[in-house]
């Protein structure tokens, strides 16, 4: 089985955004074959990093999901925030980091 | 629902000792209450840590695991082999960092 994560370092003043864009995502993510789940996690420590986590059959699932319509209308939102916060002269809100894992015990 | 995670630093040396302590555990932590599934990640970048994720009722039920026969039976073999290591005058072959989180959507 394979895992997606990515790792968001995101801003204060950007997280009740960022959690709000996950609450009511429109789960395009989930018609994807191959698809299994996917969890988002709120990190406990200050300054901890959120995860967004997905599992999938294999990669090859995974990569097609990369290339989809449904990963740019998945990330939209996201995308559009980060886009006006260039455009305005500021850092963006938040950084991600992808990283990409087998399951081999359970 | 609550998410511990070890990140663990490996050696490349250690990797397939590493890996056979999980696929061989005793499942003493699948015994605990409030427990619900375990995962081994193993990174598919070059040089990324290993991810050891735990699903759990609640964060008191993780603290609880923490502080049980349990978890010391569960981690005998990985705390040996840093024992010897030390002894030996080496460095530990495995570095460990513990992050929690709280799952705020799926």
């Amino acid at each position: 089985m394979f895992v997606a994560i990515n790792f968001i370092d995101c801003d204060v003043h950007y997280q009740e955004r960022f959690e709000e864009l996950f609450q009511s995502r429109a789960g395009e993510i989930d018609t994807m074959p191959g698809f299994q789940r996917m969890e988002v996690l709120r990190p406990l420590e200050n300054g901890g990093e959120y995860l967004i986590m997905s599992h999938w059959d294999d990669e090859e699932s995974f990569k097609q999901w990369t290339k989809s319509n449904a990963f740019i209308k998945g990330h939209s939102r996201g995308f559009e925030d980060i886009r006006k916060a260039k455009e305005a002269g500021q850092k963006p809100p938040m950084r991600s980091s992808f990283k990409t894992y087998n399951i081999i015990s359970q």
